[in-house]
Formats: structure tokens, C-alpha cells, sequence
């Protein structure tokens, strides 16, 4: 048995990392923690964990966290995990960071859309984007996995095949996203309570959201070449799930054909990524409590265009479902263990 | 007080028509009917009409709703409105149809995409499109109003001053619209079912949705020249409402200051067009219960992309409210009477 | 026209007055107040009040509000209107308070229940509890006029023609409500953000909701004995209505048809009340967006119980619509008035 | 492995059948069926069960159902499970049904309430009511286990133990439930509509719910005497979870601590049954998806009533799970295994 600690359990991907660990088969949570002074539950914020599990989350203290785990998993908010991070890696843990922090390569880039400076530079590029799709080899090795955002996991996923087999103009991308509310988090905010989103639905930080670097980076790396996105999210009347309509211009050499290939294949080799074929589309419902990304697709002759739709739960394979799969990945566990 | 009937008066739009014309000032509701044999009060359909308001919904009979009306209103499904519209225009009643059978002008068309050869063929061209934003003229003299689909009055609203005012690439026009279930009618369906929408999200019809050619034709006769577009229509778990996401090209010499001025002399022309702004983007919320469509927009550099969105209740703004639009305009009333 | 204030517009049931008011033929909204410093365009609280209507919510200012009304609406937290209302009342105004400052009369009882000493005892005993059904004549007349809170409306409309005609066991009252989130205002609050909510049901404040003393307050004084009652108040997934399930012990010699002779007679009598029938029964839907209390019944033979259910729209007949039914008639308006 | 089939595969029971038994390790699913002629992939129901797993939904053969299965799990609706069940018991398989035809032991009563003329009254007395926590011990030998309904569950559960330990007046006890949409089945219905349940609530089936004499028949089998009850269900606009709040007059010997004590002891006894304390009480999100029945309570000292709050998933503890949990006790394994 792994030992592990969750540092920021009473988070909704804390919570969610908690009912995910308690029926692995190889793992054990030594330290839940969070910044509360008081003693908590673990039943209380996941009740589903039955009747024999007794798990307290206790207020963070590092020395304890680095001497009773392995791996600890970090869901914090933004520039909270930096520092923490840092420390752990230092101390010889493997980090799984849930947080924005080491996301992106770029500091200055991190700066700009965060607001904060970054506090340690010394180790963005010792941080491995935790997407096991596209950086399997390299999580298998790294100390310190950048666990993707849930908006980026659902759009990068749609769009690496294409790109990596040059089917769609790299400038064509336009991404119209809708995040269920669990996206926001725990946070109270006027703009999330039940009365303003229930039976509403809209656009927000249009062009603005600073998931849009962690995508363009990461595209960019897979395409070899910048790549750009329009990117428009919205919110969602239901507590979970994020769908994602992409519109792409096909190359001119680019046949329907070539298209269904590069989703079977993908479907083929990863465990997570279902293609459901042209024509058939993802819904929330099929993905929502799994760790399954859903993909269908739409070939329109008259414009040229390729409708892509992808779908996931943001806290399962948007959050924490993946970083599972990192924590399985990187201690050799079957990637699909305990997901 | 004009003497008004509507045909099909258990359908939605046909219950929001009855809680329109009981508060309107110059209508009285004549004959309500609907395909039923048994007699429905109307209360039962429209609770909110009060204690004294005593209306009848009774089996449709072609004779008494020609005696009883000076207007009638057609709220059928699409097929069924053809003939009932066409004996009503033959007796010389003003005829606002709230069904697509009168809408496309041409018939090859209405037969690819509603399965069904026109029957009427005589009359589609004395059929005005009900939108009064465009053809606030030929409304106000025509005996046959095609009241728009709801789609299509969150889209073209949202694109026609663009293209009068040849700001944006004609092939650039992609359309990601959500609407709430009230949009599918009260047929059953298990796609329908409250088990299969909650909590869920999804596409359906992609690129295939009945209301394209509609929106096609609108558009190219605003531009003068043959628009198409990508669209993809949404199911959202809300009951009422449509939003309507747009990404278009720029033309190049096109300026933010231009797309500004062009909203912004939409706004004031129009009593149920507002305006918000760049950066101000419109919710369910805002137009739910109204006859309002808000639009907001985005001018992104980076993509010379805008991104425009539109908000409309679809059955007031996109059925019977623009119906009630209609009437006003055709009887002579002030356009907002009732609104 | 009727000057009238609202302190407190920004609240929810601000908006409802505001949007009530806006349509009523006899009333002008000379002063919209908040505590924020910042001037708010009443249009982005009430979206749907249309383009042409410029109302503004200020900082409140005492002065203004005596100087420029007749009337003056309090849309307060409790213990907040207090002092606003007592002010208002000396400087001659009407004030009618939607806050629950004024609904006991007794200081004591209003310290247990509300944690907070009376600061104007004084004048106590001269407000006037606001339901008309059941105080029509004393509404009238009064300055100062305490409207009910939304579950004792539901549940004494529900009661009070019972316990009158002397029909049930005055000791066996059981009342099982259900509110829609608004009934909690605006306040943020982790318990009303949408993803607590969302897909979830449950009781709270069992036995201890601050509203008892009000219901038995009412209730003993119709029924001329001291009245006490089990009440459970539970929290609904929607936004809007409360319903009551009362379960109550017919006295012996009560028949169905006593049952039946007085909640007739009661719909008769009032313009806002509507009794279904037996066996025939309220929903939240047919009372949304309207004033209406609706009740339906059921006779239990095997037990000698008699069910009772109400339902109301809380923002409306349940606060503000009440509001102004209770405007209409101390300013000897048609009682149904602009509802 | 234990060679299992599920009759009725494609209601929601059955879908919910499926999920479970996927990852119980003692079960092997040879044969779903469904009335459909259509083969049906098992995944196109339900969608999380992975990408490896193979079944089919095939049309219903009672030949190929008996040759390939130990133990038959039935989710069909009323009136269609008494034959099916009877050939699969007469054929010597252990048969668990889900549907409501061997839960009567009257049946005559059957008749009454279900419509229907019971055709296998041979076998009504060897059916055992498959609610472990009153009958376990019967369970285990049993090859015709009738599952309970789902109101049943929700409300036995919390009387069961009080009336065991003679702590409330037989006479006094009053049900107030309120369950989600997924009770009603996958029967299209206008209403179960999404239009009609959202934002919606009410009563139904006020006094007369087919679900009364199956808990009367069990409750007075417990209580050792005739009990009767009144129950009210209520439709939430929910998914799943029943919650039911009862009202209970305590007999004047039974103290608070009485009440606590016998919870405490089932709380203890149970491994599905979490009592949370007095003025503690459940809400559907802490079940959902789970096979827990939790239970509050209040102890009103003014008017000696005890209100007891129980909820539970109605299609895991209210039909799936319980299942499971009957199958476990059947065929030896851990009660909780795969649970």
C-alpha cells in the first residue's frame, strides 16, 4: 500500500480524491488536511464512504504531511499550491498538484493570467504536465505532476490527434465550452449560489479565462508550431460535467476518412478516450462520475468545417480521476486501477 | 377589441398566446381550440389567468373560427398548419402562423428538410416572415405572417445589421445555440423526460436542424447574396430559453468602433433589442417571461474573431411573444401594447 | 399616483416590488434605496422592466425617503427595519414592512426568537399583522402594517377557515412545508450555493424555525384558544413557491361536506384564494409568478384525518405581492390591483 | 462466480442491476433480456460500465434464462413479474423480483390495489419480503425474495425498530414522503416531463399509493397488531432519493432517550442503517448513489410528538441495491460485498 496524504480534502476534488482512494487497491490515505483549526469527518464531506471508515482531515502541518506519505496530492487553490509544492518535492515526495501552479512553463505567462508572481521558477520545468495521453513516458519518471485544468483536459484531448496528424488549419479553432457549476469550486460567490444558476445559463470571462495559455501551450507543443484558440466557456445549470463544441477548418487534403482514423487509433490506445463516431455525439449523463472522455464527430461538406464534441466530469477525469491516473502511471500500478 | 381565435390552443405556445392576449388591451379571445374532443379549461392550461377569466378550449370547427375572428393565431406543428392557414386566408382572416409550414419560400426546400410536400404551394409567397426588425413593413399589411422558428430570431437578430453593414466574411459564420426543453413541445419523448435532461448536456441534430434553411434564406436576403452557416444546436436542462454563441470573421477593414455603432443603432431603432455592450454578455436570466433579445459581444485581436451572443425567451421573443409583435404591427396598435 | 419608496430594493423581494410596481396603474417609484454607496441602474436587478423605464437604487438617506413618499415598502433583514420603520411611522408615513420586526406582538417572544431586544416596543401594538383574508378591515386603517412571512402565509390561509368554523382538534396540527431557495434571500451562504442544492432535499431548523411563534401568534388569535403546532420546514430544488402539507384530526362531528362548505365559501369570499377541491391538489407551478394561494384537500375515513395542502409563490403572495394587495387596500385601490 | 441473469435489463432498476453486478466479484451476468426484438448494447444503458466489458441486451427466452442462470433478478413492471417469476421458481432458480407481485400476502388486497387478479396465488405465501433488516434470517433459505418498494424502504426503516420496541401510539403515525423522478420508472409520461417536473413540486396519489398496504402489511406484522398509517407522497424535482418525514406520537412512558437508545442499537446492528443522531437529520445527497438508509430525529417536548427523517437512494436501497444486498445474504456471501 501507497501511502498517501491529501493536502485541501475538504475541496470538491479533495472530496472527490478521497471517495476515489478509498477503493483503491493500493492505496492508503495517511494525512488528510486542511486549513481549518478544526477536526473534520471525512464522512461528513463524503458521506459515501460507509460505515467502517474512520478518516479525520486534521489542520495542514508540513512535517507530518512529509513524514507520513509517499504521494501527496495537492488540491489547492491557485498560488497556495507554489510554495507547498515546492517543499514537498523538496523533502524527496512525489506531488500531484491539482492546483494551476506549475502548469504553465512560462512564468511571466503565469504572472499575467494569475496575477502572482511564481515563487518557484526553480522548478516549472522540473513539473510534468499530468495529461497521460500526451506525456505518458514522462509522468512515469516525474516528482512533480502538474494535474491538468478540466476545461483544458476536455479541449486538448479533442484536438492533440488532429493536430499531431496535421488535419486542421492550426488558426481555424474555435472552442465553445459549458462547465457544470462543481467547475468554480467550494468558493461562496454571489454568482453561484442555487438562485442565479438554476434555470440560467451564459457566457463568462469570454476570451479571458486563464485556462486559455494552459491550452495554447500545450497545443502549441504538440503541433510544433504557436497555436491560437478563440475560447468561449459557459456555466451550466448542473453541478457536474464539462462539454465542449470545437469548430475546425479542415485541411483541403484532409478526407473524412483521415479523420475517423486518427479517433479510432486514439480510441484504441487510451484506456479514457472513447470516440463514438461521426454523427454521434457525447452527453453529460454518459461521462458524469467516470473518468471516461467521450468524443464524437461531425464532417459538414458544405463549409469544410469539422464539428468536434468531447465530454468529461471536471472533477473525475477533469481533476481528480486523472490525477489517480498519474498516481497509477508513476507507481506502476494498471493505469486504469481503482478508476 | 379585436376579435382573435387561436388553433391549437393546448400547445405551449399556445398557452403563452392565452396569457398574452388575456392581458392585452385591444384582443379579445374569441375561440380557443385544440384537436381534443373533450372541452379543457382554459385556467387548467393557464393558471395564472385569475378566478374570474372564464375561457374554453374546444374541439377546432373550421366554421365557427372563421364566424368568431378577425385574427387568428395557428400554434400547430408543422405539417398541420399548412391547410387550416390557407382555408382562413381563402375567408379573408389575418392569419399569424406560428408553425414553420410558411416560412421557407421555396417549397423544394420545405419538403427536403419537414419530410412533406407542400400543399399550399400558391400561398407561400403571400407569406410574409414575421420578424418586425426586418420586415416590419410587410407585416403590417400581409394576411399571412410566418412567425419566425426560435432559433432563428436568436440568430438572425444577432447577425442581420452585421451583414447589412458588411462587417464580417460571409463563409466565416459558425452558430453554437442552447435552448431550453420548452423548445421541443409537449410531445412526449424520452428525450424529454425530466430523467434524461437533468443534470445532462448535450448536441443533437448537429448540422441538420430543420431551422437552418430557414435561417439560410433570412440571411442571404438581408445580405443579398447566399450565406450559409455552421450550426449546432444544444439541449440545456433549463425549461425556458435559447442563447446563441457566434464566432465570425471580421472583414478586415472592420473596426470594433463599427460593430459598436452598428449594435448600439440597433438598440435604439428597436423596442425589444438591447444592446449590453463589448464585454457584457446577456443570461437566460435577463429575457425569461419578456420579449426581449439581449445581445452582448467580444472583439478578440489576437483571431480577428467576434464573438457576438444573443438571448431570447423562445417562446415569448421566439413564438408567441413576436407573435403578439406581429399582431400589434398588422392591427395598427403601438408595436409594444401587451409586451 | 401613489409616491412611494422602497428601502431595500436591492433584496429579492425588492425586485418583486419593483417589478410589481412598475406595472401598477396607481403607483410611482419615487425612491429605490440600498445600503451600498455605489448607485445601481434598477434595470440590472430587473431585467425585465424594459428599455424605456430609468429608475436608479441609491444609498439610503432618511430625509429623502420622508421627503419623497406616501408610502414606503421595507424590504429589510429583521432587526434592520426596526428602527427605518419606526422613524417612517412617526414622520407620518404608511409603511408597510416585509421584514418580521412588527409580526409579534409580543417584545419577548420577538427577543427568543429573533436573538435581539425590541427598540420600539411602543409601537408593537400598533402595527397591524398584513394578511388580508384575515385582517381586511384593520389594513385599512393602519400606518404601519407588518406582512406576513411566506410560510405562515401557506400555512394560516390553509388553517385559519378551519379552526373558525371549529373543525379540527386544535391539538393535532402537523405542518410539513417545502420552500424554494429565494424564501432564504440573498445572502450568501454555503447552504443555498447551487452544487448543495442541486439533486438534494432535507429538512432544517426542525421545530426551531423562527416563523412558529408567528403561525401560533395568528392562529390562536382566529381560533380564540392558544393554538401550538409541529411544523417542519424543508428546503426544495427550485427557486421559487412553498407548499404545506398539513395533517389535522377532524373533530367527530365534523363532516367532509363542513370541510367542504367552508374552504368554498372561502374561495368565494376571496380574490386570491382558490380551492381545488378534494382530491385535487396545488403544485408550485399553477402559483408561480402569481398571488394566488391555492388549496386542495383530502378526507381520510380510516383515520378521521383530513390532509390540506397550499401552495403560494413566496416572492409574491408569500411577500411582495402581498405587499401590494395590502397597498391596494389602505389606499381603497380594487384589492386585486395591479396582481 | 454465480451465473445470474436480469430480466427487464433496460427499466432503471435493471440499468442500475447492471452497474452493480459489473463490479460485484462474485457475479457473472449470462443473460440481460428485454421485451425489445432489438439486440442492445449494455453500455449504450449504461455508460460507465468501461470500455472492455461486452454484454448484450437480448430478447427475453425463458428457455435460454433458466439454462443459463443460478439466480434471476426481475425488473419488470406489476402484473408482468407474477408469471415469469412463478416459472423460474417452479424451475428450481432462485428468483429476486424487484416488481410489487409477491410482496402482498393478500391477495385479494393485490387485486384491490394493483388491478389485476393475482395468477400464481400458490406461491404468494413462499415469497419472503426481502427487507433484511426485519427478515434476514428468512431471506437466506428463500428462493422467491419479493424486493421491497421504495417508499416501503424509506419508511419501515424508520418505524420498524420504534414499533418493535412499543415506543409511539399505533394510531398515531403520519408519512409525509417525497421522492425524485426516477421512482416513476422510464414509462413516458407528460407528467414526468422535464417541463413538468422542473422547477415544480407536489402531491399525488394523495392516500390512495399502491405502496400504502405493502408497509401497513409489514408494519403490523412487526407491531404484532393492525397498523395503519397516512402517507402522502410528493414528487421533487429530483433524479433519485426519497426522503420521508414522519410525525409520531410517543406513548407517555417512552422517553427521548428510549427513542435514542433503540436507534443507536440499529445503527449498530445494521451495516446499511446510519442514524445520525437527534436534531441531526439526512438529506438526499448524503445517499445518493449509495445503499444507506440514514435517519434523524426530533424530539418536540410541547406536544409529545417525535418526527423521524429518513432517506435513501430509491433505486440502490429502494430497488438495486437492496437487491444485491438479498442476493449476498442468499447465496452466503459478505451482506455488503460490491455494495
Amino acid at each position: 500500500m501507497v501511502k498517501c496524504s491529501i493536502v485541501g480534502a475538504t475541496s470538491l476534488t479533495g472530496g472527490e480524491l478521497i471517495r476515489l482512494l478509498a477503493r483503491h487497491p493500493h492505496a492508503q490515505m495517511n494525512c488528510l488536511t486542511s486549513r481549518s483549526e478544526e477536526e473534520l469527518d471525512a464522512q461528513d464531506l463524503v458521506p459515501a464512504l460507509g460505515k467502517k471508515t474512520k478518516l479525520v482531515v486534521e489542520k495542514f502541518n508540513l512535517k507530518k504531511v512529509i513524514h507520513s506519505s509517499e504521494v501527496v496530492f495537492l488540491a489547492l487553490p491557485h498560488t497556495l499550491s507554489m510554495k507547498v509544492a515546492g517543499e514537498l518535492f523538496d523533502a524527496g515526495k512525489i506531488v500531484i498538484d491539482l492546483g494551476a501552479d506549475y502548469r504553465l512553463q512560462n512564468s511571466a505567462l503565469y504572472q499575467t493570467w494569475y496575477g502572482h508572481s511564481h515563487e518557484r521558477k526553480d522548478l516549472i520545468r522540473k513539473a510534468v504536465y499530468g495529461l497521460p495521453e500526451l506525456y505518458r513516458k514522462e509522468i512515469c519518471k516525474s516528482n512533480l505532476i502538474a494535474n491538468p485544468g478540466c476545461y483544458p483536459t476536455s479541449v486538448i484531448l479533442a484536438l492533440a490527434p488532429l493536430l499531431q496528424a496535421n488535419l486542421i488549419e492550426q488558426d481555424s479553432i474555435v472552442v465553445d465550452s459549458k462547465s457544470g457549476v462543481s467547475g468554480a469550486g467550494k468558493k461562496l460567490s454571489s454568482a453561484t449560489q442555487f438562485i442565479a444558476v438554476d434555470q440560467n445559463f451564459g457566457a463568462y470571462k469570454v476570451g479571458r479565462h486563464q485556462h486559455i495559455p494552459e491550452m495554447e501551450q500545450v497545443l502549441s507543443d504538440v503541433a510544433g508550431k504557436k497555436i491560437q484558440i478563440t475560447f468561449v466557456p459557459h456555466l451550466l445549470p448542473v453541478s457536474r460535467g464539462i462539454l465542449s463544441t470545437l469548430y475546425l477548418k479542415r485541411k483541403k487534403t484532409a478526407k473524412r476518412k483521415d479523420f475517423e482514423k486518427v479517433f479510432r487509433d486514439f480510441d484504441a490506445k487510451e484506456p479514457f478516450v472513447r470516440f463514438l463516431g461521426f454523427d454521434s455525439f457525447p452527453t453529460l449523463h454518459r461521462v458524469q462520475h467516470t473518468n471516461f472522455c467521450d468524443i464524437g464527430a461531425f464532417f459538414e461538406e458544405k463549409s469544410d468545417r469539422v464539428v468536434v464534441i468531447s465530454a468529461i466530469d471536471n472533477l473525475v477525469k477533469g481533476a481528480s480521476g486523472q490525477a489517480i491516473q498519474n498516481f497509477n502511471l508513476r507507481m506502476g500500478f494498471e493505469e486504469t486501477e481503482g478508476l
